[in-house]
């Protein structure tokens, strides 16, 4: 049973704000904060080079924790400024020629499509968005269909920015190990909220990021990639950490997944990673994600019920990121509204997950996005606040 | 007049620590530090996104404060995760085919080496290196008789990491636009140590990081790219803040430096780095230089004295970093009997400055470098600790 009062006693701020922004930035716990603001004093105490040395121990051990959140070893492990550079060094390393063909999804985001444009610009690779089903999600049979020996890499996101939608990631998983393609998944939005395992999805390369569901600071994010890819990868750029200088015209990369890092690290950021995965793995990831769905589904049904709401998530099971339209006021009017009303919500632009939003021909979104700590109570409070709203 | 009795209040830990390792990590003074927890702090009071929307002020001017330390505008510079980063981001966005060459000097640090070796075998560039004079700097002349019309760019490090050595960054620089050549400087070790002007350099890229002499936090860096040389440049990976993507096929690359940054930054971390810079400023380079110089100088004139140390330091003025190495010990050693006694150094590993160290015959050297607020007696204080060594 999860003690969501001392969670709650864990995260101040949530006796002020009914905070369902996680999909953006999740409130930290004050572990996390700590972490941080420690390191922070002993560097100023002893020197950002002691202070690393000092707590060495605690800063190897935030790749095994990681790991551990994605069933992974930590040698596979890379620790990152943020997800979009982890994902970056993972893509930018693989070699496309004319012709070949990367595969992606429709609520593909934004930053990892203008790296396959790109991409496709320097090499004439070619970009191909696998079609979704009736339900939203990637079609997995017509990814099946659309795959030949021109197909070099399989890139998704697995939870999209822009809503509820959850692809089926072990199933995409499943058709690039069958025929030996490359697999690249973006789990941003999915660290944290749900389950990962990279064994069970079959995934080559995974980037996540610190600071929403996994409630870690800004700035942070990692990289996973499997030993067998690994070997296979040669970094885009690299520095004397990811490539010992062995000799003078010779560098040698390291075996491990810390490759993809460069020497100099902000190591307070670190240590409130390690801590804020620490304390996700410590409450149970599994029970984190059933109450994640249990209060995105209060509020979708709620919202549901409101004339003049449009829920907009897709999929056959959605997950903790809850978006909505709601006629006659701009998505950022309905933010600052619940803003003023102490209720922190975000919204989604169409150039976040550009081929989805014309399909759709989504305006901007409203974006709610609860996590544990969160309560039935300030669910109600948007679903009234905004019932509220529709009535004026 | 510098005063250093508040500098002192303002670096508690000065009071405890001779911190003599400044071009490793400097000490953090109290507004830097108070600016992260403080950041930190709303960022769990608010979340993440609303505390960078309440800071955005003081979050652009940072790019105001770097520019003004290097006498640059803030459209010229982009704030990253490292010096490392901000130095890759500019040398892999240049061209280079079979047969091109890239000038460089002997001291030049392992991590800007192992890339031009990697982007070597990638192409086919030669990598040449400039032999230095009888001081010991980058040989001005040599370099200008190197000069042919296969030159695509000059890289050199102004400050090495493994001793006094300060290379003639504006004489070089003069070359350089004379025939020109792309000139890119890595200032790690410059910025906060000594003035740096971009105009008066040349330099039409530069790369520095805020932990060493600038006493800003771990994993801050930041690039500064000249306008024109910019248009020149495509950054060799992009997510959707450094190029929007603007319709289904096409991205648009940011007019200004910021097109090598990602969307997602430690704001913590940058606002430590803009309070560092302002700390400088407000003290003034100038002063910082001349203090730096005379500590740096009295230091040299004091190992000199003690029979048994060899100070290693070469060119004709140089700066903040004394290097030397003591007969009958290992620099690990030394380092370490100084830690004992309060006295923080550090040292230097050959593998840092492979061509310089292999033609000097150098083993590992220990690395003191003061800054403006240490104190004549701390210098003595690290000479007397030597002395007592070599007696014992």
């Amino acid at each position: 049973m999860m003690d969501i009062d001392r969670i709650r006693r864990d995260t101040p701020a949530a006796s002020r704000l009914a905070y369902l922004h996680n999909a953006g930035a999740a409130l930290m716990p004050a572990p996390v904060v700590a972490a941080m603001k420690e390191h922070i004093d002993l560097e100023s105490e002893i020197g950002g080079y002691a202070a690393a040395d000092r707590e060495a121990r605690r800063l190897v051990s935030v790749y095994g924790s990681v790991a551990r959140l994605l069933n992974a070893a930590p040698d596979e492990i890379a620790l990152m400024e943020n997800a979009t550079v982890a994902w970056q060094m993972a893509f930018y390393a693989l070699p496309f020629s004319k012709g070949d063909r990367i595969l992606t999804a429709e609520a593909e985001y934004a930053a990892n499509y203008v790296a396959f444009l790109q991409v496709a610009n320097r090499t004439g690779v070619a970009i191909d968005v696998v079609p979704s089903d009736a339900s939203g999600e990637l079609d997995v049979d017509a990814l099946e269909r659309m795959i030949d020996e021109r197909v070099k890499l399989i890139a998704i996101t697995w939870v999209p920015t822009n809503g509820g939608l959850v692809n089926p990631a072990a199933a995409v998983g499943k058709i690039a190990r069958a025929h030996g393609i490359p697999y690249l998944l973006d789990a941003c939005q999915a660290v944290g909220q749900m389950v990962v395992d990279v064994e069970a999805i079959g995934c080559d390369m995974l980037s996540g990021t610190g600071r929403k569901f996994l409630r870690g600071p800004r700035g942070t994010g990692f990289l996973y990639v499997g030993r067998k890819m690994l070997q296979r990868l040669e970094p885009p750029m690299i520095d004397h950490f990811a490539a010992p200088w062995v000799s003078r015209d010779a560098f040698r990369l390291r075996d491990d997944a810390r490759r993809f890092e460069t020497w100099e690290n902000n190591y307070a950021a670190r240590l409130g990673l390690g801590a804020a995965v620490d304390y996700a793995l410590d409450i149970g990831i599994g029970p984190i994600e059933r109450r994640c769905r249990m209060l995105a589904d209060r509020l979708r049904g709620g919202l549901a019920s409101i004339r003049g709401i449009r829920v907009r998530d897709l999929g056959r099971a959605p997950g903790a990121i809850v978006s909505f339209t709601v006629e006659g006021y701009e998505a950022e009017a309905v933010v600052s509204d619940a803003a003023a009303a102490g209720i922190t919500i975000g919204a989604s632009d169409p150039s976040s997950t550009r081929i989805d939003a014309e399909i759709r021909s989504l305006p901007p979104v409203v974006r709610a996005s609860p996590h544990y700590y969160n309560t039935d109570a300030e669910i109600d409070r948007l679903i009234a606040h905004l019932a509220g709203l529709t009535r004026r």
